[in-house]
């Protein structure tokens, strides 16, 4: 809600209703009326405005800072909001001094409501959208995150009156900040007493407030004011480990970084990486070791970069796929392997850090989101919660494409997910010029439909092919390969220009037309770039594993579609690197995707991650997620005797049976391919299905 | 309750109310009425009636084996009991066939009330008197371990719900032992899949049901039926370090040991402990270290002689004076020497085991009991919990002498606590011929009180030193000393011979009527024994340090009667080694202890070790001694402006100013000085205090 929607309706409250003054909070709008004197920090926290504190209104932690903007909600008059609030008083003085509090700026845990004020909590203290999602947003994210900072004075030790420190640090803590039946990390008892001694009895505890254990937990101690402490969100990926590391006090993003899974070496994909555990003793414990070292070295590497102590990382949250979930844990993957595909866990799980190795601070905690199914893990959890399907009316599909496609499609009432077994091609692999995106690897491709004649762009060249000057830059990084979002825009402009038939064969008749058609064996392949040795073509097999491809995940977004009773839906999501590099407009040629308004198709980039990070800020989130994969129902594509004709169905170009009105209204389908789509020639085409 | 006492009323029972039948369990006197067809273990749990099991019912684990001595309540009728109990059925003797149930045994989970019937629960599945204390006594400590057994059998995984293996265990754990909200230690999570396989879905989890976290954790988990599992009692004295090993299951004492603390090699004493930590850098941790190694040992060599792997360790009691459980938490116990005494923690704690280095099971836990003060440790808190001043309308002494004296005084309405600074005079150290009870130490002292001639009995001789042979016996072991005991009895026996005074003076006018009393410098010893070089002598320093020692401790004792409001008490006891040898009389005639019937005085062991066998054995005196910690008033004897007064006017012997009418009663006090206590001649005794 904006100051100008709301500021005309409260105006008029002011004359109808009580007199206390009227204090509005920006950006998110809250309002309510308090007695003159009331500080601002205690208004904040009455109406539910996320301002942080950590040293408990003594006005030397400078976290609680907010902009008084205008004083003045009474139309008619102009007040200065020198007169709504308290004058600096003593402490702010003093914090100015030593800290320095910039113009504008009060501690709104000593400033007092005077009279009616609009207030702007900085946004270094709400979650700018901008840290959730690159793409603009206006979502909030209030923040709730599992650890606290609070400051406290600790009783000296009386000999009328033995309790320990420890024991005394509690009453403080229950006293001053309301902490009940407090535990305590068990590395932090010993120190205790000298951590007291050090602050001169004022000491700043880490308290956890979400452990799985129920109470809440003194998970670190520091002499005198500790004023910032960090969290890490990461997203444990077959290829890529991606990691934010967090401010829990301001929620600011200070760093992301990412490096390729160690685990590789094991193995390219997920089967390989279980194979390797199967047949090698010693091979679980190796890549658990490697993908902890790894992440440890990720670490180091964000907190260097930034400038931050790994000790100040007081929490943790992980998402992963089923078996990078369970070798990061030091489970056996192996069941997950075969069927039934049994998880060895399901539920979110929570550690102390060391017990999994992860060198942080020693008291930190780590906590995994649940997994979904066993081809549905922690990370389509953690796109849903980034998504929320769960949380709005429309029929939303969330599809994070990789070796299996995670597939969830629902909407307020009611959520479906499955996982289906798209294969490595949508990745370029077992394609015969695919390769990962990388500098060199051909990322857009366009034919013309008249000549025949590619164009493209190549990942690190800034010109299109066709461009003046192409080729020089083009040398530099040379042109190695296709990677998986051009493979899709080439087999659909190969469609669309009439280079292969609605089910997927390459035209050797075209050749006589264009020489870009070329023999290869018993079939034809289509030159994309000829030049010398490094010929980049697209055969017929290449064909075949992207429809082989597309079938699978069409075939499982349709079988949801159907649990659901739908014919099309409201918005689609594609999460993860491959979505982020689509276009919309192709997935839709090939049928990939239902049809859809294609305003409404939206690539969300690491959604995963994102959820991660907002089960990291907000520990609502955590009880969110873990109610909703309760409530999810699972579909397991294997089990479902009608999924095999989904995916026959859905090996045609865009598909056999669905129509696609979207498609028809942004893109000329070759005419005869579209008229073969009806009348009877279904038989025949499957006959002619991929062998 | 006794069955002679209660057949006759609940015959009458039986003919006016429900004509169901009628159960009585022995030994507890539980009974009520159940419908016929009730499993017996079905009316023991409705009772209260502790019966274990673990197989849950399936007639497996014969952990809920019970006798049917009696079927008939009916007076005037003679009923086979084979009438009003079930016959033997399939499972039963499937268990007789495979492990065998003796004659007139049945397992309780299968066997079915017909009739009235009289259920004997064997002893070993209640905590035998005999177990808590060697002593006879009438106490039944009902079992209540905070860890128990519980075989499941889980579903196989299932695509259609494709929850994890370790969540099914879990859900199988709530619907057949009604376990919510599990948890799993960490180590257990990467196994569990495994141990369900191996146990073909059948398995059997302990369940820690007393976390400090509130949740109930499944802290280990076996393939199989597991039918037996362990615990560990530990009190960590200064001196000696001893142990039971108990079956949690049965209750019973497998096996108990002790070893010489290790940290003897670091000091002696604990201030001697305290200054090696103060003055060594590596002093703290180097003696955590030695005692965490011989409670690792004792273990080893416990299990060992018991055929019991430590492994099947799963929960742990330890109690420790305030320096002790400090040291052997990690913790710097420098600020337990000087005012104001801080403990760095007072509450009971909880760990893993292996946090504190402990080699038992993964999963097994440590408990340890509150200290009361900073001089009043968690071996106080046993003692207390054993001998339960609270739980009683008597007033109880509880005393625990070693280097600082433990007082408790209280009834079931208000306790209070304190120490004093008694020395180490009573353990025999800073006495001329002090010595540690072993194998030559003088332990009883007799001297006539015409002749001064002493006779003496030695530790390891059977002989008094008077009777014929001894010599020779004495010969084997020599005589060596004396120890703490006879230190009392031997001063007590000079005060009764008229050679001491009552304010402690070796009386040197003695010497012309005993070659026994010999000068020393400017002061007199009584030779106790003057055979060759190896002389005993009691010094008049001597007897100063057992002034000295007995004034501390009646003085603190006094206190406490004064903040009570009483002259006497109505019972005291004696915990520790000390008090097991010390005979009251003497205690007595000394003025150790403040007047009280004789038959009251009783010496109970390591009661700490006891208290620490109860937390065990029974999670809720965990519960019980935690909230009477924080009840008792602890009485600082340092501020207490009055104990000066106090600790002077106990100087004396017996003492000063209190009357000991029961004194009196057994033993004939030498005339002169009882006269000498009246009249007015205290200040010049008070002057002739020691130096």
């Amino acid at each position: 809600m904006r100051y100008d929607d709301t500021s005309g309706s409260e105006s008029s409250m002011t004359e109808s209703a009580s007199k206390d003054p009227l204090v509005l909070f920006m950006p998110s709008g809250k309002r309510g009326r308090f007695p003159v004197g009331t500080p601002v920090l205690e208004a904040a926290r009455k109406l539910g405005v996320y301002v942080e504190s950590v040293c408990g209104g003594r006005a030397t932690c400078g976290r609680c800072q907010v902009e008084v903007q205008e004083g003045n909600f009474a139309k008619h008059k102009i007040v200065s909001s020198n007169d709504h609030i308290s004058a600096r008083g003593a402490k702010e003085e003093r914090y100015d001094r030593v800290r320095g509090l910039p113009e504008g700026r009060r501690l709104s845990c000593s400033a007092e409501i005077l009279g009616d004020l609009v207030i702007d909590v900085p946004q270094d203290t709400v979650i700018n959208a901008q840290v959730v999602r690159k793409a603009a947003s206006d979502r909030v994210i209030e923040r709730n995150a599992a650890v606290q900072l609070c400051y406290v004075e600790v009783d000296e030790p009386d000999m009328h009156k033995p309790l320990g420190d420890l024991d005394r640090l509690k009453v403080m803590l229950e006293k001053d900040w309301g902490w009940k039946d407090l535990l305590i990390a068990p590395h932090l008892i010993p120190q205790v007493q000298g951590i007291l001694r050090k602050g001169n009895w004022g000491v700043t505890a880490a308290i956890h407030r979400d452990m799985d254990s129920s109470r809440p937990f003194i998970v670190g101690l520091w002499p005198d004011l500790k004023n910032e402490m960090y969290g890490i969100a990461c997203d444990i990926g077959s290829t890529t480990i991606a990691m934010h590391l967090v401010s829990l006090l301001s929620g600011r993003i200070v760093g992301s970084t990412g490096t390729s899974n160690p685990q590789i070496r094991f193995g390219e994909d997920l089967m390989s990486r279980v194979s390797y555990v199967m047949m090698n003793p010693d091979g679980r414990e190796a890549m658990t070791i490697a993908v902890r070292e790894a992440i440890n070295g990720l670490i180091g590497k964000v907190c260097e970069e930034n400038g931050v102590d790994r000790t100040d990382i007081l929490d943790m949250v992980f998402v992963a796929n089923p078996i990078m979930h369970h070798l990061f844990l030091g489970i056996d993957p192996t069941e997950l392997g075969q069927a039934p595909f049994a998880l060895a866990v399901s539920g979110a799980l929570q550690y102390w850090a060391h017990e999994i190795d992860i060198n942080v601070n020693r008291g930190a905690r780590v906590y995994l989101l649940p997994c979904i199914a066993g081809h549905v893990g922690a990370d389509a959890a953690g796109a849903t919660l980034s998504e929320g399907p769960y949380r709005q009316d429309k029929m939303m599909l969330l599809v994070d494409v990789g070796t299996n496609a995670e597939i969830i499609l629902g909407n307020r009432s009611r959520v479906v997910a499955a996982s289906s077994p798209t294969g490595p091609a949508f990745e370029g692999a077992e394609i015969s010029s695919g390769q990962r995106a990388a500098p060199g690897a051909i990322e857009r491709v366009r034919i013309d439909p008249v000549t025949l004649e590619p164009k493209f762009r190549v990942i690190g060249v800034e010109k299109w092919s066709d461009e003046e000057g192409f080729e020089e830059e083009a040398a530099a990084v040379g042109v190695t390969g296709i990677c998986g979002s051009a493979i899709i825009e080439v087999v659909a402009e190969m469609y669309l220009s009439g280079i292969i038939s609605e089910d997927g064969v390459v035209d050797g008749a075209m050749a006589q037309k264009s020489p870009r058609i070329i023999p290869n064996g018993r079939t034809f392949s289509y030159l994309l770039r000829g030049d010398g040795e490094q010929r980049i073509t697209v055969t017929q097999n290449d064909v075949r594993a992207i429809q082989l491809a597309k079938a699978a995940l069409y075939a499982g977004i349709k079988l949801l579609m159907e649990k659901q009773g739908v014919d099309r839906v409201d918005t689609i999501r594609f999460a993860g690197a491959f979505g982020s590099f689509i276009d919309p407009k192709y997935a839709m040629v090939l049928g990939l995707i239902p049809d859809c308004d294609l305003n409404e198709v939206k690539a969300v980039g690491n959604a995963a991650g994102t959820g991660a990070l907002m089960a990291l800020l907000n520990r609502t989130h955590r009880r969110e997620i873990e109610g909703m994969v309760k409530k999810i129902e699972k579909i397991e594509t294997a089990l479902e005797p009608h999924f095999q004709q989904l995916f026959i169905d859905a090996m045609a170009l865009p598909n056999k049976v669905d129509p696609f009105p979207e498609l028809a209204r942004i893109v000329a389908l070759p005419e005869k391919k579209v008229a073969s789509n009806d009348g009877g020639e279904d038989g025949g085409r499957r006959r002619r299905r991929p062998r």
